[in-house]
């Protein structure tokens, strides 16, 4: 599959929004069909150099298939450490397994490394399942704090 | 014991980052004596309206106690539901076990409500004691997710 990854837009946030619902967990605590109450929270990730929502789209189909939370944080531990929150991390569930959300992450190692972040991290929810866990520690992350 | 809690200031860098070091996990990774590698996080911290350091002072003595780091964090999930990020939560190892932590974590929920957090996270290094551990399930947190 040809895909690219990019920042969003204004115009992606239903596809966006759609992609968290899209999800064993995001099912009941997401609402596609109201697009109002994201907005809010949107613009500010969109209007600030801490926050972005990149998303990867299917260069045949142009759906977006893909999407993470980046957010870039100044910390004062660790000598002033700037680190990489890697959040809501999702692949449409009719192609996971293929190796896509690797790529996502390989993009969002990338991003904290351009931006200058020491220490990457990212949350995941007790309640996934063992397979996203491995997944995560396949990529080198390991579990060292509990949210 | 009579305390204010209130926002940090430059001035108080070198009290922060020595409470930061005053820790068991923390001695061995800053830098108490070289402020200038903590300038660049704090410049932002103190110039983002999305980051705080918050101190506590010791109205007798004028000297600083406790610590936390503030993050209000814009997300997408939850309905676009801003989050309240606490970390680095220290007070001065000679005066723990007397409710000063408690109290820093209830200013910190006050300036999550203040600031329109609809969820309150911290982390908690896995290397922590069982007491920390309890000292947060106490205050009503569970544990969620990992990092």
């Amino acid at each position: 599959m040809n895909y690219h990854i990019r920042k969003s837009e204004y115009c992606d946030l239903g596809s966006i929004v759609r992609l968290l619902a899209d999800d064993k967990l995001g099912k009941g605590r997401e609402a596609a069909e109201n697009l109002e109450m994201y907005l809010a929270s949107y613009k500010e990730i969109l209007e600030s150099p801490f926050f972005d929502v990149f998303v990867m789209g299917d260069e045949n189909s142009k759906e977006i298939i893909g999407t993470y939370q980046m957010m870039f944080l100044p910390h004062l531990s660790f000598e002033g450490t700037r680190r990489a929150q890697i959040e809501s991390v999702r692949i449409l569930s009719t192609l996971r397994g293929k190796g896509l959300g690797e790529k996502l992450m390989e993009h969002a190692i990338e991003q904290a490394q351009e931006n200058g972040c020491g220490i990457v991290q990212l949350t995941s929810n007790k309640d996934r399942s063992e397979q996203a866990h491995g997944f995560y520690k396949k990529l080198g992350f390991s579990s060292t704090h509990e949210v």
